[in-house]
Protein backbone atom coordinates (compact mmCIF):
# COMPACT_ATOMS: atom_id res chain seq x y z
CA UNK A 1 0.00 0.00 0.00
CA UNK A 2 1.37 3.90 -0.62
CA UNK A 3 0.69 5.29 3.02
CA UNK A 4 0.68 9.14 3.40
CA UNK A 5 2.07 9.64 6.99
CA UNK A 6 1.44 13.19 8.86
CA UNK A 7 3.34 13.82 11.81
CA UNK A 8 5.81 11.17 11.39
CA UNK A 9 8.46 12.90 12.82
CA UNK A 10 6.65 13.00 16.23
CA UNK A 11 7.46 10.42 18.97
CA UNK A 12 4.91 7.80 17.72
CA UNK A 13 5.82 8.67 13.96
CA UNK A 14 9.57 8.36 14.59
CA UNK A 15 8.86 4.67 15.58
CA UNK A 16 5.60 3.99 13.64
CA UNK A 17 7.26 5.06 10.14
CA UNK A 18 10.17 2.39 9.65
CA UNK A 19 7.89 -0.26 11.11
CA UNK A 20 5.42 0.14 8.10
CA UNK A 21 8.46 1.03 5.58
CA UNK A 22 8.74 -2.96 5.79
CA UNK A 23 6.05 -3.82 3.98
CA UNK A 24 4.60 0.07 2.85
CA UNK A 25 5.31 2.78 0.35
CA UNK A 26 5.90 5.70 2.85
CA UNK A 27 5.04 9.08 2.13
CA UNK A 28 6.50 11.42 5.10
CA UNK A 29 4.43 14.69 5.64
CA UNK A 30 4.64 17.54 8.12
CA UNK A 31 5.10 21.27 8.67
CA UNK A 32 8.71 21.26 9.27
CA UNK A 33 9.73 18.08 7.56
CA UNK A 34 8.94 14.66 5.48
CA UNK A 35 8.79 13.87 1.66
CA UNK A 36 5.78 16.55 1.66
CA UNK A 37 5.42 20.19 3.61
CA UNK A 38 1.70 20.53 4.76
CA UNK A 39 0.32 22.57 7.81
CA UNK A 40 -3.16 20.70 8.86
CA UNK A 41 -4.46 23.70 10.28
CA UNK A 42 -4.67 25.31 6.48
CA UNK A 43 -7.52 23.90 4.12
CA UNK A 44 -5.41 25.35 1.59
CA UNK A 45 -2.57 23.05 2.55
CA UNK A 46 -4.29 20.02 3.21
CA UNK A 47 -5.68 20.23 -0.47
CA UNK A 48 -2.80 21.07 -2.14
CA UNK A 49 -0.84 18.03 -0.11
CA UNK A 50 -3.34 16.03 -1.10
CA UNK A 51 -3.20 17.14 -4.82
CA UNK A 52 0.54 16.53 -4.76
CA UNK A 53 0.45 13.37 -3.60
CA UNK A 54 -1.83 10.81 -5.87
CA UNK A 55 -3.06 7.57 -5.63
CA UNK A 56 -2.92 7.18 -1.84
CA UNK A 57 -4.62 4.06 -0.32
CA UNK A 58 -4.11 5.10 3.61
CA UNK A 59 -3.57 8.45 4.97
CA UNK A 60 -2.67 7.84 9.01
CA UNK A 61 -2.20 11.51 11.11
CA UNK A 62 -0.29 11.01 14.43
CA UNK A 63 -1.23 15.14 15.63
CA UNK A 64 0.88 16.23 18.25
CA UNK A 65 -0.37 16.58 21.87
CA UNK A 66 -2.68 19.59 23.09
CA UNK A 67 -1.28 22.16 25.63
CA UNK A 68 -2.46 22.00 29.29
CA UNK A 69 -5.04 24.37 30.21
CA UNK A 70 -6.51 25.84 33.82
CA UNK A 71 -10.21 25.63 34.15
CA UNK A 72 -10.90 28.33 36.45
CA UNK A 73 -9.25 30.72 33.30
CA UNK A 74 -10.35 28.52 30.25
CA UNK A 75 -12.40 30.25 27.52
CA UNK A 76 -13.97 29.74 23.95
CA UNK A 77 -11.09 31.54 22.33
CA UNK A 78 -8.56 29.28 24.09
CA UNK A 79 -10.21 26.23 23.43
CA UNK A 80 -10.58 27.44 19.97
CA UNK A 81 -7.03 27.47 19.17
CA UNK A 82 -6.55 24.27 21.19
CA UNK A 83 -9.18 22.55 18.36
CA UNK A 84 -7.19 23.96 15.63
CA UNK A 85 -5.01 21.57 14.53
CA UNK A 86 -5.50 18.19 16.42
CA UNK A 87 -8.96 18.40 15.75
CA UNK A 88 -10.12 20.49 12.86
CA UNK A 89 -6.85 19.77 11.48
CA UNK A 90 -7.42 15.83 11.40
CA UNK A 91 -11.32 16.42 10.52
CA UNK A 92 -10.48 18.37 7.34
CA UNK A 93 -8.19 15.36 6.64
CA UNK A 94 -10.79 13.19 6.32
CA UNK A 95 -13.37 15.77 4.69
CA UNK A 96 -11.14 17.17 2.11
CA UNK A 97 -9.27 13.96 1.62
CA UNK A 98 -12.62 11.82 1.04
CA UNK A 99 -12.44 13.22 -2.44
CA UNK A 100 -8.92 12.08 -2.73
CA UNK A 101 -7.99 9.09 -1.16
CA UNK A 102 -7.96 5.79 -3.52
CA UNK A 103 -10.90 3.28 -3.36
CA UNK A 104 -10.98 1.25 -0.13
CA UNK A 105 -8.71 3.62 1.09
CA UNK A 106 -8.16 4.04 5.09
CA UNK A 107 -7.76 6.91 7.16
CA UNK A 108 -6.38 6.50 11.00
CA UNK A 109 -6.44 9.92 13.54
CA UNK A 110 -5.00 10.02 16.41
CA UNK A 111 -7.07 10.89 19.87
CA UNK A 112 -5.98 10.50 23.56
CA UNK A 113 -7.34 8.60 26.99
CA UNK A 114 -8.24 11.90 28.29
CA UNK A 115 -11.52 11.40 26.19
CA UNK A 116 -12.38 8.79 28.69
CA UNK A 117 -10.23 9.50 31.72
CA UNK A 118 -10.29 13.01 32.87
CA UNK A 119 -7.46 14.19 34.82
CA UNK A 120 -6.75 18.33 35.86
CA UNK A 121 -5.79 20.30 33.03
CA UNK A 122 -6.38 18.65 30.11
CA UNK A 123 -10.28 19.81 29.08
CA UNK A 124 -9.42 20.98 25.84
CA UNK A 125 -7.27 17.28 24.77
CA UNK A 126 -10.39 15.45 26.27
CA UNK A 127 -13.18 17.27 24.36
CA UNK A 128 -10.98 17.04 21.02
CA UNK A 129 -10.45 13.55 21.33
CA UNK A 130 -14.45 12.91 22.34
CA UNK A 131 -15.54 15.27 19.48
CA UNK A 132 -12.58 12.70 17.22
CA UNK A 133 -14.41 9.71 18.78
CA UNK A 134 -17.92 10.55 17.52
CA UNK A 135 -16.66 12.07 13.94
CA UNK A 136 -15.19 8.67 13.27
CA UNK A 137 -18.39 6.81 14.39
CA UNK A 138 -20.20 9.07 11.59
CA UNK A 139 -17.51 9.11 8.96
CA UNK A 140 -17.31 5.41 8.94
CA UNK A 141 -20.91 5.08 7.46
CA UNK A 142 -20.62 8.16 5.53
CA UNK A 143 -17.31 7.70 3.41
CA UNK A 144 -17.54 7.06 -0.21
CA UNK A 145 -16.05 4.49 -2.36
CA UNK A 146 -15.65 1.78 0.48
CA UNK A 147 -13.12 3.99 2.25
CA UNK A 148 -12.38 2.94 6.35
CA UNK A 149 -11.41 4.90 8.94
CA UNK A 150 -10.71 4.37 12.61
CA UNK A 151 -9.14 6.25 15.68
CA UNK A 152 -6.29 4.96 17.76
CA UNK A 153 -6.50 6.57 21.56
CA UNK A 154 -3.33 6.30 23.39
CA UNK A 155 -2.47 6.75 26.51
CA UNK A 156 0.84 7.77 27.96
CA UNK A 157 3.65 6.28 26.02
CA UNK A 158 6.10 4.67 27.96
CA UNK A 159 8.62 6.99 26.27
CA UNK A 160 7.11 10.12 27.81
CA UNK A 161 6.62 8.62 31.29
CA UNK A 162 9.83 10.60 32.21
CA UNK A 163 8.66 13.99 30.57
CA UNK A 164 4.96 13.91 31.39
CA UNK A 165 4.28 11.13 34.21
CA UNK A 166 4.13 13.20 36.75
CA UNK A 167 1.11 15.25 35.94
CA UNK A 168 -1.41 12.44 35.73
CA UNK A 169 -0.65 9.88 38.91
CA UNK A 170 -2.03 6.50 38.57
CA UNK A 171 -2.25 6.56 34.62
CA UNK A 172 -0.87 3.59 33.33
CA UNK A 173 1.26 3.99 30.32
CA UNK A 174 1.21 1.72 27.23
CA UNK A 175 4.66 0.60 25.25
CA UNK A 176 5.20 2.08 21.98
CA UNK A 177 4.91 -1.90 20.70
CA UNK A 178 1.25 -1.97 21.73
CA UNK A 179 0.49 1.47 20.07
CA UNK A 180 2.15 0.24 16.74
CA UNK A 181 0.04 -2.68 16.60
CA UNK A 182 -2.84 -0.64 17.04
CA UNK A 183 -1.90 1.61 13.83
CA UNK A 184 -0.56 -1.55 12.23
CA UNK A 185 -4.45 -2.76 12.83
CA UNK A 186 -5.94 -0.05 11.00
CA UNK A 187 -4.13 -0.43 7.85
CA UNK A 188 -3.83 -4.07 7.50
CA UNK A 189 -7.65 -5.29 9.12
CA UNK A 190 -10.80 -4.25 7.36
CA UNK A 191 -11.88 -2.62 9.93
CA UNK A 192 -13.57 0.53 10.34
CA UNK A 193 -15.63 2.98 12.48
CA UNK A 194 -13.36 1.81 15.77
CA UNK A 195 -11.69 3.79 18.76
CA UNK A 196 -8.86 1.54 19.24
CA UNK A 197 -8.19 2.42 22.61
CA UNK A 198 -4.45 1.69 23.83
CA UNK A 199 -4.69 1.72 27.63
CA UNK B 1 -33.52 24.84 45.05
CA UNK B 2 -33.37 28.10 42.95
CA UNK B 3 -32.96 26.68 39.52
CA UNK B 4 -32.39 28.68 36.17
CA UNK B 5 -33.52 26.82 33.13
CA UNK B 6 -31.80 27.96 30.20
CA UNK B 7 -34.79 26.68 26.71
CA UNK B 8 -37.33 26.13 29.50
CA UNK B 9 -39.52 26.89 25.95
CA UNK B 10 -38.61 24.02 23.87
CA UNK B 11 -39.93 20.69 23.48
CA UNK B 12 -38.22 19.27 26.53
CA UNK B 13 -38.11 21.93 28.76
CA UNK B 14 -41.91 22.85 28.18
CA UNK B 15 -42.73 19.25 30.46
CA UNK B 16 -39.71 19.63 32.81
CA UNK B 17 -40.01 23.35 33.30
CA UNK B 18 -43.47 22.71 35.16
CA UNK B 19 -42.38 19.21 36.49
CA UNK B 20 -39.46 20.71 38.70
CA UNK B 21 -41.39 23.95 39.68
CA UNK B 22 -43.73 21.78 41.93
CA UNK B 23 -40.55 21.25 44.31
CA UNK B 24 -37.99 24.44 43.57
CA UNK B 25 -38.53 27.73 42.54
CA UNK B 26 -37.42 28.18 39.00
CA UNK B 27 -36.03 30.90 36.91
CA UNK B 28 -35.93 30.28 33.38
CA UNK B 29 -33.66 32.52 30.27
CA UNK B 30 -33.92 32.12 26.76
CA UNK B 31 -33.32 34.21 23.49
CA UNK B 32 -37.31 35.08 22.71
CA UNK B 33 -39.10 34.35 25.94
CA UNK B 34 -38.19 33.32 29.40
CA UNK B 35 -38.31 35.80 32.79
CA UNK B 36 -34.29 36.53 31.37
CA UNK B 37 -33.23 36.97 28.01
CA UNK B 38 -29.93 35.29 27.15
CA UNK B 39 -28.13 34.18 24.12
CA UNK B 40 -25.79 31.94 24.94
CA UNK B 41 -24.00 31.82 21.68
CA UNK B 42 -22.32 35.41 23.39
CA UNK B 43 -20.38 35.32 26.55
CA UNK B 44 -21.18 38.86 27.38
CA UNK B 45 -25.12 37.89 27.19
CA UNK B 46 -24.28 34.67 29.49
CA UNK B 47 -22.20 36.93 31.94
CA UNK B 48 -24.91 39.58 31.94
CA UNK B 49 -27.15 37.31 33.06
CA UNK B 50 -25.67 35.42 35.70
CA UNK B 51 -25.05 38.67 37.04
CA UNK B 52 -28.72 39.66 37.00
CA UNK B 53 -29.82 36.42 38.83
CA UNK B 54 -28.20 36.29 42.09
CA UNK B 55 -27.99 32.93 43.92
CA UNK B 56 -28.61 30.00 41.74
CA UNK B 57 -28.32 25.86 42.63
CA UNK B 58 -29.03 24.63 39.82
CA UNK B 59 -28.66 25.82 36.01
CA UNK B 60 -30.31 22.75 33.21
CA UNK B 61 -29.56 23.39 29.25
CA UNK B 62 -31.71 22.25 27.61
CA UNK B 63 -29.80 23.52 24.16
CA UNK B 64 -31.90 22.63 20.44
CA UNK B 65 -30.98 20.25 18.35
CA UNK B 66 -28.35 21.09 15.55
CA UNK B 67 -29.27 20.74 11.64
CA UNK B 68 -28.58 18.24 9.63
CA UNK B 69 -24.76 18.27 7.41
CA UNK B 70 -24.09 16.79 4.10
CA UNK B 71 -20.59 14.96 5.04
CA UNK B 72 -19.76 15.16 1.12
CA UNK B 73 -19.63 18.67 1.34
CA UNK B 74 -18.78 19.38 4.85
CA UNK B 75 -16.59 22.09 5.92
CA UNK B 76 -14.69 23.20 8.71
CA UNK B 77 -16.37 26.42 9.03
CA UNK B 78 -19.41 24.80 9.21
CA UNK B 79 -18.87 22.79 11.79
CA UNK B 80 -17.51 25.90 13.82
CA UNK B 81 -20.71 27.48 13.03
CA UNK B 82 -22.77 24.34 14.49
CA UNK B 83 -20.55 24.34 17.65
CA UNK B 84 -21.48 28.11 18.10
CA UNK B 85 -24.46 27.51 20.25
CA UNK B 86 -24.81 24.01 21.52
CA UNK B 87 -21.41 23.17 22.41
CA UNK B 88 -19.57 26.39 23.13
CA UNK B 89 -23.01 27.68 24.37
CA UNK B 90 -23.04 25.05 26.94
CA UNK B 91 -19.16 24.96 27.72
CA UNK B 92 -19.69 28.81 28.69
CA UNK B 93 -22.56 28.37 30.69
CA UNK B 94 -20.36 26.50 32.90
CA UNK B 95 -16.92 27.59 32.69
CA UNK B 96 -18.41 31.52 32.94
CA UNK B 97 -20.66 30.21 35.41
CA UNK B 98 -18.87 28.51 38.26
CA UNK B 99 -17.84 31.87 39.39
CA UNK B 100 -21.68 32.79 40.03
CA UNK B 101 -23.34 29.47 40.91
CA UNK B 102 -23.73 28.56 44.50
CA UNK B 103 -21.07 26.49 46.83
CA UNK B 104 -22.88 22.82 45.76
CA UNK B 105 -24.63 23.82 42.75
CA UNK B 106 -25.06 21.89 39.81
CA UNK B 107 -25.10 22.21 36.19
CA UNK B 108 -26.94 20.08 34.10
CA UNK B 109 -26.16 19.99 30.04
CA UNK B 110 -27.98 18.07 27.41
CA UNK B 111 -26.11 16.08 24.46
CA UNK B 112 -27.79 13.45 22.48
CA UNK B 113 -27.72 9.64 21.26
CA UNK B 114 -25.97 10.53 17.44
CA UNK B 115 -21.99 10.56 20.08
CA UNK B 116 -22.52 6.91 20.23
CA UNK B 117 -24.98 5.75 17.87
CA UNK B 118 -24.11 7.53 13.91
CA UNK B 119 -27.03 8.28 11.60
CA UNK B 120 -26.51 9.87 8.30
CA UNK B 121 -26.48 13.60 8.24
CA UNK B 122 -25.85 14.35 11.83
CA UNK B 123 -21.64 14.34 12.21
CA UNK B 124 -21.81 17.83 13.70
CA UNK B 125 -24.20 16.99 15.97
CA UNK B 126 -22.44 13.29 16.95
CA UNK B 127 -18.93 15.20 17.38
CA UNK B 128 -20.70 18.26 19.77
CA UNK B 129 -21.99 15.10 22.36
CA UNK B 130 -19.35 13.67 21.75
CA UNK B 131 -17.01 16.76 22.99
CA UNK B 132 -19.93 17.76 25.76
CA UNK B 133 -18.87 14.39 27.18
CA UNK B 134 -15.72 14.45 27.69
CA UNK B 135 -16.21 18.20 28.69
CA UNK B 136 -18.25 17.12 31.73
CA UNK B 137 -15.74 14.55 32.90
CA UNK B 138 -12.94 17.20 32.61
CA UNK B 139 -15.24 19.66 34.49
CA UNK B 140 -16.79 17.32 36.99
CA UNK B 141 -13.08 17.37 38.67
CA UNK B 142 -12.34 20.62 38.05
CA UNK B 143 -15.74 22.81 39.35
CA UNK B 144 -14.71 24.87 42.26
CA UNK B 145 -16.65 24.60 46.05
CA UNK B 146 -18.52 21.13 45.44
CA UNK B 147 -20.28 22.44 42.42
CA UNK B 148 -21.48 19.13 40.21
CA UNK B 149 -21.97 19.00 36.44
CA UNK B 150 -23.50 16.17 34.33
CA UNK B 151 -25.28 15.77 31.11
CA UNK B 152 -28.48 13.83 29.55
CA UNK B 153 -27.92 12.22 26.45
CA UNK B 154 -31.28 12.39 24.65
CA UNK B 155 -32.19 10.07 22.26
CA UNK B 156 -35.12 10.76 19.46
CA UNK B 157 -38.38 11.70 22.25
CA UNK B 158 -41.79 9.67 21.62
CA UNK B 159 -43.04 13.58 20.99
CA UNK B 160 -40.85 14.10 18.03
CA UNK B 161 -41.44 10.68 16.00
CA UNK B 162 -43.55 12.20 13.60
CA UNK B 163 -41.66 14.86 12.39
CA UNK B 164 -37.91 13.16 12.39
CA UNK B 165 -38.79 9.50 12.87
CA UNK B 166 -37.98 9.14 9.05
CA UNK B 167 -34.50 10.31 9.42
CA UNK B 168 -33.66 7.61 11.89
CA UNK B 169 -34.68 4.26 11.02
CA UNK B 170 -34.77 1.70 13.78
CA UNK B 171 -33.85 4.49 16.65
CA UNK B 172 -35.76 3.79 19.84
CA UNK B 173 -37.69 6.30 20.83
CA UNK B 174 -37.36 7.37 24.26
CA UNK B 175 -40.61 8.86 26.18
CA UNK B 176 -40.81 12.21 27.83
CA UNK B 177 -41.19 10.68 31.06
CA UNK B 178 -38.23 8.75 31.17
CA UNK B 179 -36.12 11.94 30.08
CA UNK B 180 -37.44 14.15 33.14
CA UNK B 181 -36.48 11.38 35.57
CA UNK B 182 -32.93 11.87 33.95
CA UNK B 183 -32.68 15.55 34.26
CA UNK B 184 -34.80 15.55 37.83
CA UNK B 185 -31.77 12.90 39.20
CA UNK B 186 -29.34 15.07 37.92
CA UNK B 187 -30.34 17.85 40.37
CA UNK B 188 -31.92 15.56 43.43
CA UNK B 189 -29.07 12.98 43.63
CA UNK B 190 -25.38 13.87 44.77
CA UNK B 191 -23.96 12.96 41.46
CA UNK B 192 -21.22 14.25 39.14
CA UNK B 193 -19.71 13.78 36.10
CA UNK B 194 -22.16 11.04 34.98
CA UNK B 195 -23.50 10.57 31.15
CA UNK B 196 -26.95 9.73 31.55
CA UNK B 197 -27.73 8.23 28.34
CA UNK B 198 -31.39 7.61 28.03
CA UNK B 199 -31.70 5.36 25.27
Amino acid sequence: MRILIIGANGTIGKKLTPHLSKKHEIITAGRNSGDIRVDITSEESITEMYKQIQNIDACICIAASGPLDNFSELTESQLLQDFKGKLFGQVNLVLLGQKYLNDNGTFTLTSGVFADIPYKGVTAGGMISGALHSFVLSASIELPRRQRINVVSPSMIEDSVKEFGHLFPGLKAVSMNELIEAYEKTIEQNISGQILKVY
